[in-house]
């Protein structure tokens, strides 16, 4: 019963073909990120959870790919649940049976209360469970009892097992018993449903992005680098996303970060380093988006909308899609007023050369120093842009770009296909001011770009401009007439291997037919052809498969002619 | 309260010079498959676990890193598990509460029995399950019962709530049901325990080779697919092994396969492609060792063991470590006769040329056919390379290689590192008959070879041989004395990295004695210093950091030295 192959929604495999054109695509970015200084480095696919979880916001955790505890993380997850079970029971077991107990069900709430407030958050904010079960807490707080005394716990088991048969219980008990087991389902129910039941059974989880992993990287071998830190990484990530085009649960992200300097310099690099990239992709006609968080803090500020920086720059990104009208509109359903909305006007038809907008940004943003500062930096970056030029994109600032915002803190990127190739962005970046701080290194400044590799890869295709890839794919087959003559093909196929020839040898004496087949169904430029004579004389015949020509030649002149 | 950064145990991080002598290894194992005429291609990180389960026996199924359904799995185990015990509470209560109730506890026995041997059987299989408590299959049958109707479930857990308050029972009932209760825990937790828990939170798994991903590749793309297919793949792949010496949980194989043909032109092709990497490599003195699964059947069979096969080989493979004594005792308690044991005695110390060992092999193996043509594929092979020649490597033949026998049908290769390295093979493969059969395309036979690119890692380093490996650092820092300057620097920047040469500008104006620590510690060759001078003069002041020696020097002249 052999099973139907397949593999999993949002993943892919890659011909030969597309594993060539994926690493042209990928050379071309190495061998840029390397001409500008950058160094790879590599980090494990998967990461400890306590790395990843809390670092991409609740919707981020939600996409994380877990990782199942190997070996006995069944028994471990059994242990634990049903310890917390076994034990409420035992409790109300031994509230009956032992009086001289200390422990009571009002003193378990008690520490239950107090402990509450540290490990047990993540239970008491459990949307699945029902607060008016406090047992879930009784649960945990029986199993911090037992914890570190499996020996007690596995003799109170067996005790247990002995105690209760209904004949032992006064009927008192009985009932009391009877209705706690009852419980005892609802309890382990809701436990089971807690969301904390997940860090018993996994510890480990599949890298969501290359920016986290990098930041852990930076920190965790701080004494090994030289800062300022140029590193690049071209990894895959998984994210449990929903997969449609451009997409998937499984891509490639190419990231180059600086850490460790404030240098505007940095961030006049990056946009020379994307336009080199997709001009040596010949993906001319891109355009650099550029915009910078302190712009739009600025705005906010003017406007007298500080406290609403995030809902005013979440409208204000969605104008070309709901035009000035609805942008207003939403605003003022956040509460940002008519007058502020009057003040900022000018950036609903905010056009002109760059430097005509950061004049006029400069006028508008007068009164804000945070916003000045913003202008200051984008015309760094646009000044020395026009002076150093670019090849074949194009850097316009957008003011209405932010990606993120609550992450970047200075400039903001992002690129878009050229005109007429529907695809979202195709890379984007920015700098934050402490990105390494959430493992303990503080003050440490970052800026950095990524690739989309698989997007990159479509908009090529839709724009055909993989020709100049060359396929992995033999230059020349020798034909296989048996065994006398794929023995002389083989020290012929010796010398080629040896000059770095991709060759190869029917593997088969197969009919002659069979093997010309292969040849052209796979492109193959070269076929060779050795029977008796060719031995004899010591020679080849070599046959040109597009123009059909068929030739005598010495390995010597055989060499010459394919290379 | 940050987080102190850690990586999980048996995976490791890279740092830009060990990332560039890994490829290093990479792009010369790469380049000479192909040059073999081998193609690449990629599959996704993680398979369905239908894919994986199963292919590796018991031990790798245990090994498989196995992904958490995203997203609701823990509402659906919860679903499932407790489903499960509230219907066996549920059965036991319709049976008082309804007595013209169909099913009855011996229909569900029955039911269960009759079911047990199709999908139920991994429970039955289930070491943890005391087999004494048939409940986990009683749970599980009600379960079946219940399973295509969940409104009905929900119905009698509502009714249920209702119904089971002590009051509401009789002294029977109560005596009954309490028991009843205990019980049930006992039924959950060996459910829990059974590995049948496992496929409710879990459908996909890491990759735990290579040869399972491709089998699976070539069947789900056969009709995409030209045959005899050469391909080759570089892909981490991830065990849950105890990490230790060369053994990690996430590391690298470099995998050639050819699938489609019988011929043993490529058990040659496969020899040579050893010795040519190796040689690459530098890592001179390999032994390639060489056997065949025939010549081990042959073996069994003249010595009447053919059914002990397995017990035969086991024991020989051991040779080298507890001797030919150690060897003898395990034959014999394997019940292995002496005389058999007698027969094979010249296997014991085997030595000579290899065209000694196959003759002495073709007497031995004299009355057995499958030996003998064990003998002459081995022949074949020995034959050919010495016709052909190895340039670093010695091909040795071995008749106690045996490396995962029943998987492997012809050829079995092994590559052990320099005498003197102390370090597990560094290669292996062999000839397998029938991979695709598993996912339904019979009758492909198949042969690889595998390079284990971590341990090729550790013996190059022990042996010293990264010299040749260009770090990924750049080749010439301009110094950063201010804006102008900068600027200045910029344009010769550009005109450095379109001629591709790894260059970059120190990001800060910092002192000048820090920014040449930063090249210093970076060993990075040549600094350009540019001060006021330099910007009239319209030249450079380039430093080599070897020599210590400053000359003044044009664009032109600059790109020449550092080119």
């Amino acid at each position: 019963m052999a099973q139907k192959p397949s593999i999993p929604k949002g993943t892919r495999d890659f011909s030969p073909t597309e594993v060539a054109k994926r690493n042209y695509i990928f050379s071309t970015i190495k061998q840029v990120f390397e001409v500008y200084g950058f160094q790879p480095i590599e980090t494990p696919a998967f990461e400890n959870s306590s790395t990843l979880m809390g670092k991409y916001g609740e919707e981020g955790d939600r996409l994380i790919f877990k990782i199942l505890n190997s070996g006995e993380y069944i028994k471990n997850l059994n242990y634990k649940v049903s310890e917390y079970i076994l034990k409420v029971f035992l409790f109300f077991i031994n509230d009956f049976k032992n009086k001289n107990k200390k422990i009571s069900f009002g003193v378990l709430i008690q520490v239950l209360n107090d402990e509450l407030n540290v490990d047990l958050r993540n239970l008491k904010d459990d949307k699945n469970i029902d607060d008016k079960i406090i047992t879930p807490r009784l649960i945990k707080i029986i199993f911090e009892v037992f914890k570190n005394n499996i020996e007690e716990f596995k003799e109170i088991i067996n005790s247990y097992n002995q105690i209760i048969t209904y004949k032992d219980l006064k009927e008192k008990e009985r009932a009391f018993l009877f209705d706690k087991s009852i419980e005892c389902f609802g309890h382990w129910t809701a436990f089971v449903q807690s969301k904390s039941v997940t860090k018993f059974i996994s510890e480990k989880a599949l890298r969501y992005d290359l920016t986290v992993p990098f930041a852990r990287y930076v920190v965790q071998h701080q004494n090994d680098i030289e800062f300022p830190f140029k590193r690049y990484q071209m990894q895959p990530v998984w994210r449990a996303d929903r997969p449609q085009k451009g997409r998937f649960r499984e891509f490639y992200q190419c990231d180059a970060d600086v850490v460790g300097s404030k240098s505007l310099w940095q961030e006049v690099e990056f946009v020379q380093l994307y336009d080199s990239v997709f001009s040596k992709l010949k993906l001319t006609g891109t355009t650099i988006k550029l915009n910078n968080r302190k712009i739009l803090a600025g705005i906010a500020e003017i406007i007298g909308a500080k406290d609403k920086l995030i809902d005013f720059t979440v409208a204000l990104d969605k104008l070309d899609k709901i035009g000035e009208e609805g942008v207003t509109k939403e605003m003022l359903s956040k509460g940002i007023s008519e007058e502020a909305i009057k003040i900022m006007q000018p950036l609903f038809h905010f056009n002109g050369s760059n430097q005509e907008k950061l004049n006029q940004l400069e006028e508008l943003l007068a009164t804000s120093e945070e916003g000045l500062q913003g202008v200051k930096d984008l015309r760094f970056v646009v000044d020395n842009i026009e002076v150093l030029g670019l090849q074949s994109a194009v850097l316009e600032l957008d003011v209405t770009l932010a990606r993120g915002l609550n992450y970047y803190t200075g400039a903001i990127y992002e690129v878009s296909a050229p005109e007429g190739v529907k695809m979202g962005s195709i890379g984007g970046g920015g700098r934050y001011d402490d990105l390494t701080g959430i493992f303990g290194l503080k003050n440490v400044s970052g800026v950095g770009i990524s690739f989309g590799l698989d997007r990159i890869y479509l908009v090529l295709e839709e724009l055909n401009l993989f020709e100049e890839v060359e396929l992995p794919k033999p230059k020349v087959l020798f034909v296989n007439f048996g065994e006398a003559e794929a023995t002389y093909c083989m020290k012929a196929l010796a010398e080629l291997r040896t000059n770095n020839i991709k060759s190869e040898l029917y593997p088969d004496s197969a009919k002659m037919k069979k093997q010309m087949n292969y040849a052209n169904r796979r492109k193959i430029p070269y076929v060779v052809i050795v029977g008796s004579t060719e031995i004899e004389n010591n020679n080849y015949t070599l046959k040109n498969m597009q123009t059909g020509n068929q030739q005598l030649c010495s390995l010597k002149e055989l060499l010459e002619i394919i290379t």
